[in-house]
């Protein structure tokens, strides 16, 4: 869920003064026009983790736009004509009119993933909020308003680095308060909770915008640009169009930094080495899945990456294993007659493992939102569902106690022409490369967006994706390896605490 | 929720049998369509109360429809290999392919609701099944499937008397086994937990149709009635139509009888009796809100009815007995331009009274789903999704321990005439009488249809309808009165109970 937004983003001083002035230009004209159009209004919610610059923001935006058009809403604790009421009078009674733009700091969010941070309340009451949350938005949308909701993120070590250096000032120490310690001692919960609730409610109508807000510059312009592109997606929408489902604006680059660029592709590991640690982790991958308590759990592991990433080649590795009755390898292609006329997810469902096995899925679900989305196979709004169909999906998985499982194999640009060049040249791999190869890289830039939305939108808590260096296939064959033992280890444990 | 289904349906022999050939016919012919088109696939889950008819409905669909077309799935406990995968695995491996039926009896209902009646799981874990089945049709729905959800109900005075005369009879007693009473001494548990996973699932895009199971013909009547017609239209449907939101079927008549034609208007109060029970219901209600308790409380008293049955006369009977500061009457005529610039609801959120407080409502927001809806001011899809947004918004005030009474004012359609009548007699009443008011007398079977699915899709446990026969105003405001008082006599007893 935060992956992308704990990468280090920054715009430099150059870049941020050359674009403010049209972007600000821009603001202030389509405001202009929702005003005059009165079509809708635009609910703006402002969050995240502390310091992550959503005081900032808020002045910002006020700053930006024309202030006669804004009403802004800092929501504290509720007032006692608000506590004498339900829960959602307070923010119904501050919704602003068509044509109006409402910025919440602090919102229908803020109380049910606080209180369950200072377990104040029960899981499923955290849940039932946001199901409540996403009822309450799902109906703004049917009445037509465009709904932004923020996330500024701050990974936890700048976290840390923030406070120690605000600290050593003697001029900013007064800024740092016990609260803020205390607020980071639970750090790690509330990432965990929140990105609960991004999950739960991060919807097709209303999806969450994670920015990473350690740089000042980067997280403005971010904000910025995803406001003005939801105002002029939903200023130019044609009448006809459902008013219910808004198209998701393309999340604007303002760096060039996105997460597969954050890898470190030249991470490599030598053959002795690779030798010893596979005998290693092949072993301990053997005994754990002989280990009794594995008859409680089963396995779905999900292999993606770049074409040529080394997928069959790292999957070998997994199945060279096991005892052959155990698993299943399921190679996804083009769906069956019979497959395309069920739902989508009918053909991966239908593999689910037994308890006690594992099943391999050499490329899965995740097709649709990265090659139908890139080459237009399905609508939009097709694709945009399907993460949180796929969310739910996964879940549904964790919750019987599958491990989920998701590798992203990542090469270079070059590596990946390469490898293609030596499979044209080695007989027996000539069949692995194709026409279909060498047009996928022309997308290559479609193809990187589509992953980084993959890893935002779908690394979840209980099925997080791995992304794999994978020009080194040493390397990668064994950061799957011990992955994968990892997460098995860890659902053992968990199934030896049940009892 | 269940109203309309105990108020005995019938269909007499000669109007099924003259009614069925044309069906039968017409289902085929729809039936032939489905396959040839291939377009989507058709869901029809059969769920209720034992006794209800699920079993002979299934049977009837397969005799009338081809049964090649047809995957008749009866869903009992899991196998071991369903029970090795998650709980909706053995479902999606029941799918019907497109063009194909599939008929549930037992479906991804049926556990979470019985596992709740025999308290094998919380009342969370309901709401989170319920919330879980919402999103998975909702994700068939957005793939095309038509889905048709029937609940078969008995009344509890029916079911009872079913299963003595079924014991009395020599041929039929081996079909009453100790289980059928143990069932029936649940039923009163059964029936608040069903209403309310139908209300929490009852959706635009996969509604409930509640049919009273009491007599063979007329439920067999319209099921098929309510199968052929959405079968209809899904298949006329405009291909831009949004796939997602198929149209709710106007439900079929197959008999006279509706809620509001099963009430008894001759009902009747002498002036005496009601002068005395007005002064002691007049005395509890004043009593009652000067209780220290009703100071946790609220109270939100909605007044719906025909033109002319009295609301203002029952309204004024309510104040007379109050402190001119605990209470609010707020008569609802056209939104202000204030309002009309805000969600829908935002104009009953604002009137929302705070602890120790009554408001009363002349209108309502049930305005959207009858006047709305009859005359065309709104579309099909915003009154459809009004009745789930309405649930929703009385659920957040009963759990913040207001209390919500509905009435239904009813009279019949001579006495509004007559009372129209003598309102342009009477020279200081003739205000109240206006050209509208006749022309609303012009849609009375509109109006009638529209207030029985009020009953139907709202009438919820926590919120429930009370249908006032008005013809005489005595009667009507007694009644009102007393069950005013009840209701708030129930809310302190709840809030004694939490202490």
């Amino acid at each position: 869920m935060f992956e992308s937004a704990e990468i280090g983003h920054k715009v430099d001083k150059s870049t941020y003064e050359q674009e403010l002035p049209a972007l600000r230009e821009a603001l202030l004209e389509a405001q202009d026009e929702l005003v005059v159009k009165r079509g809708f209004q635009v609910i703006i919610i402002v969050s995240g983790v502390d310091g992550g610059g959503r005081r900032e923001s808020v002045h910002l935006l006020n700053e930006w736009l024309d202030p006669r058009g804004i009403e802004t809403h800092g929501m504290g604790a509720p007032s006692d004509e608000e506590e004498d009421r339900p829960r959602m009078w307070r923010f119904w009674r501050a919704l602003p009119p068509r044509g109006k733009i409402g910025i919440f700091q602090g919102s229908w969010y803020s109380m049910p993933i606080l209180d369950r941070v200072y377990k104040k309340s029960r899981q499923s009451d955290l849940e039932e909020a946001m199901e409540r949350n996403v009822r309450f938005e799902k109906m703004l949308s049917d009445e037509g308003a465009l709904i932004l909701k923020f996330w500024f993120h701050l990974s936890k070590s700048f976290q840390e680095t923030r406070l120690k250096s605000l600290e050593k000032d003697a001029r900013t120490r007064w800024r740092v308060t016990e609260r803020d310690w205390r607020h980071f001692s639970l750090y790690d919960r509330f990432r965990k909770i929140s990105s609960e609730a991004l999950r739960l409610t991060s919807t097709a109508q209303a999806p969450w915008y994670i920015i990473e807000g350690s740089d000042e510059r980067y997280r403005s312009l971010m904000l910025g640009k995803i406001v003005l592109e939801a105002l002029h997606l939903r200023l130019n929408a044609e009448h006809g169009q459902p008013h219910s489902i808004p198209s998701l604006p393309n999340l604007p680059r303002v760096d060039n930094l996105h997460i597969l660029k954050s890898l470190d592709l030249t991470q490599k590991l030598d053959k002795a080495t690779y030798n010893k640690q596979l005998e290693t982790y092949q072993g301990r991958l053997n005994v754990l899945t002989r280990d009794p308590r594995f008859q409680k759990i089963s396995v779905v592991a999900v292999f993606e990456g770049n074409d040529a990433a080394g997928k069959g080649g790292g999957i070998r590795r997994i199945t060279g294993a096991l005892d052959a009755r155990m698993y299943q390898v399921i190679p996804i292609a083009a769906p069956s007659d019979e497959e395309k006329a069920q739902p989508y997810l009918w053909r991966f469902w239908r593999h689910i493992p037994r308890r006690g096995r594992l099943a391999i899925f050499d490329r899965s679900w995740y097709g649709r939102v990265l090659v139908e989305r890139v080459e237009g196979f399905c609508s939009e709004y097709d694709w945009l569902r399907a993460y949180n169909e796929i969310n739910e999906f996964e879940m549904q998985l964790v919750e019987h106690e599958i491990v989920v499982v998701k590798f992203w194999l990542s090469i270079s640009a070059d590596e990946q022409l390469k490898r293609f060049r030596e499979r044209e040249k080695t007989g027996f791999k000539r069949y692995k490369i194709t026409d279909e190869d060498w047009r996928n890289r022309d997308r290559w830039a479609d193809y990187e967006q589509a992953v980084c939305d993959v890893v935002d939108r779908t690394s979840t808590q209980h099925a997080p994706w791995t992304l794999v260096p994978a020009n080194d296939k040493y390397h990668a064959r064994i950061h799957i390896l011990k992955t994968l033992c990892e997460s098995i280890e860890a659902a053992l444990d968990r199934v030896k605490g049940k009892k």
